[in-house]
């Protein structure tokens, strides 16, 4: 991970998953208020949604174990090494997939298995993001300050994100808090990228990683990424809020989520 | 900022805007309660009242936006020159400035359109406290002793406003929660001043900085300056406690909700 | 307040306010649970109840502070002598009493008037015992290790009652939080006299203040205080809620708080 | 305890005791969702379950502080002796064990006597998590880096359960929030099995304790176990949502809370 591109990889995933979540919330929600009773059941679109979304994080995961596993430098399974340990940074980043995978096969579950209890998706969400916190915690002591500091920054977006999702075991449906959540993941996405770079530069000169202005300013920009995702949110909600009724039309007439969701954006961006 | 003036401006803006917000809240409180049935929607007065607090947050935005941007020795615009930060602390309060912005365009939009979902004014509130909080917390480091506490004790009132809003988001219409948020708001305000009188005193010697009897009292001023909130709104919750019905009768007859009001002070006044 | 007797003050108050306070809600609960239609309005002994636990706040509020203002050696409501602060200590205790006081007028006015907000009370309360964890908290700072680690301790139980408190506002009713909330009022009292028993010993030796085996006993000391106050209400519990319905018939026949629950108590020991 | 029979044994304990309550509170939630109308009240087998569990814990606590007291090198009842303390960890092991037996108790009379306020066996549990990690907290200070690190990870899984079981008080008979708490004790057990093995391995050399790659591995190995916990959860929920039904005819046919349970995983085997 020590590069650029190890930075814009989680960044981008974690980026686009936000967006997602932020666009399949905010159909669900115009969804249900425009039920006429408020019909309780999840509409076919969001089981086909679900299914999407759970299958490409399990399989993310299953490529991410992999590729950390078996890159040429990777410890290629092997935990222990003539007494010390192997490579123990790829066991940690395979420990935050398997999580992530293992959220992925909850939100499949619940959503096929109608006996599965509800909720349990955002539980496994939510230690996914507990564990991925709590891995990189214990692995930003020791650095200079601007390189610890740019990665606390990092904590509070996935602390809070795994917050919300934890609540959203509680409260149900509540837009707001949903909208919370999927904001924490694209702050963390776009948060990646700027980690990557303030220390990987891919022009320019090095950061002075120990004055104090640059550390001002990283704090700074930390704001501005949330207020990229708070307009991302309004236009979404703008948007969807006006055409809710023709959301769940256009989702009938089509098969796959992914083409469904695409078509949809079509039909925004057409209105 | 670094001045008594720097202090008082901001400090008279959240103690305005916590008185607003005590007497906004205790009016919508008492009409819900003289409402026979209950009624859920919002009433007409409170719907002004929203619109111009909205409004006025907006344009105090832009307006704080330009005046740390233009005045003389201002970044004019600018982030880098010549290889450095220009002029990060007023970038900062920028920053501040933009979510209290956005807060407002929140409360505006949330009134206005109905489809909007109920509490993102809340949340944008949270999130402009949160952000203040956030920015103070890595200004405040590595100060003298006083001053790092009796700014640490703003945190307090920020942090502990933006908890409020959060919690506002899934508790609606629960006056004493309302009523705690407004209230730190105002402290934060008084608190701002006495920050000014204390750094910068207008006349007498400066402060010690480092002596343990000063702490000591500082510490016990800010709860001072909390009951200063308690009996405002004592004051506040008995006087419109009595004229409830009066209230929505007075609002019928009034055109703008600043003069509306205005002229419900004195209704209450002439009781 | 530094011997014996200044802790013995304050912690037998707070063991009795403990104790009042698990009593009446547990009269309160099984009041409640006996109703045929579980009516919701407040039955007048507890309306006697809570205005002689108002009043009394209220008074010894009062007391409090004039006798740290007027005793021999104390302040004379001077802050400011000859350019330093004079005797902070005692103005410290009238701000917490304060507090205390502004609770029981609370607590009057919301038994009193029927417009008053509910949960008012509470939150007062809440702020009381924040106000007074608060103070003490920049209080204990620079203390040899055992001073500091038994008032620690202390902080403990005076936080924990006020996040009770600020729950209870939103939480109405429920038996379980007020019984740990009036545990934690115990729990304080009679860590007060713990920590004037450890400090300023009535016989015998002087404790060592950096000694590990004398933190170790004092830690496990407070975990043994909760169970104090675990045992008794159990004892409560199953002594009232055999006999709930004769305490509604026991309280219509006297006229005061204090001697009809006197006579309660009594009762329940003769049964 | 400091080999590693020492931390075998509550390890031992724990984990059975949070494998009891994930089959239990499974066994409840599929009880109830197979009810035609969601009768509230208790069902006999978990009546029985609640006994059987109560009854252990208070025996096991008798157990362990008659253990803890008289084993040959024990304080057998004496707490000072010429002017220090006797064995005093072994009196904390005592006051951990007597809150346990305290949560047994509540357990046994909240579903004996009908009157016991609802959720004060989730509160005494709760207190029982609370003690011990507080116990603990003042315990692990001043120890080798790993295994100080060791057991801070242990304190993540008790005051977590300590949370989880005071959320119960509020939010009732929620199951993902009642298999996060059972999971942790699993975790708890398990990881005491941990650090028996770091600390006090059976064979080979002695662990590094000041080693970083030692604490990065701990850190991942805890997530691990993290992992077992939810997998044995998946696995009990698949099987028991599947014949919820015949759960409580199995349960109708058995006499003790014991045999019935094991006739149950039979069954749930047998499938």
């Amino acid at each position: 991970m020590a590069n650029f591109g190890g930075h814009a990889i989680p960044g981008s995933f974690f980026f686009l998953f936000g967006v997602w979540l932020t666009v399949k919330h905010i159909l669900h929600h115009y969804w249900r208020v425009h039920q006429p009773k408020r019909r309780q059941g999840t509409p076919p679109f969001l089981k086909k949604m679900h299914y999407f979304e759970g299958g490409l994080q399990i399989f993310a995961a299953f490529v991410g174990i992999m590729v950390e596993q078996f890159v040429p430098d990777g410890p290629h399974a092997r935990l222990v090494s003539g007494g010390s340990w192997v490579k123990l940074m790829n066991w940690q980043h395979c420990t935050m997939y398997l999580y992530f995978g293992i959220a992925g096969f909850a939100l499949v579950a619940s959503t096929a298995i109608k006996l599965v209890p509800v909720g349990v998706d955002r539980l496994t969400l939510s230690m996914a993001l507990f564990v991925e916190g709590f891995l990189f915690y214990y692995h930003v002591a020791m650095r200079p300050h601007l390189d610890a500091h740019i990665h606390t920054l990092l904590l509070v977006a996935v602390f809070g994100g795994a917050a919300c999702s934890m609540l959203e075991v509680f409260i149900r449906h509540n837009i707001v808090l949903e909208l919370l959540g999927a904001g924490l993941f694209i702050l963390q996405g776009t948060w990646f990228y700027q980690i990557g770079f303030v220390l990987y530069p891919l022009s320019g000169p090095q950061w002075e990683l120990e004055q104090h202005d640059n550390i001002m300013f990283v704090t700074m920009c930390f704001c501005w990424h949330l207020v990229i995702h708070i307009v991302f949110s309004i236009v979404c909600t703008v948007r969807f809020s006006a055409n809710g009724r023709d959301i769940e039309i256009g989702m009938r007439n089509t098969s796959s989520a992914s083409s469904s969701q695409k078509s949809l954006l079509q039909e925004s961006e057409e209105d």
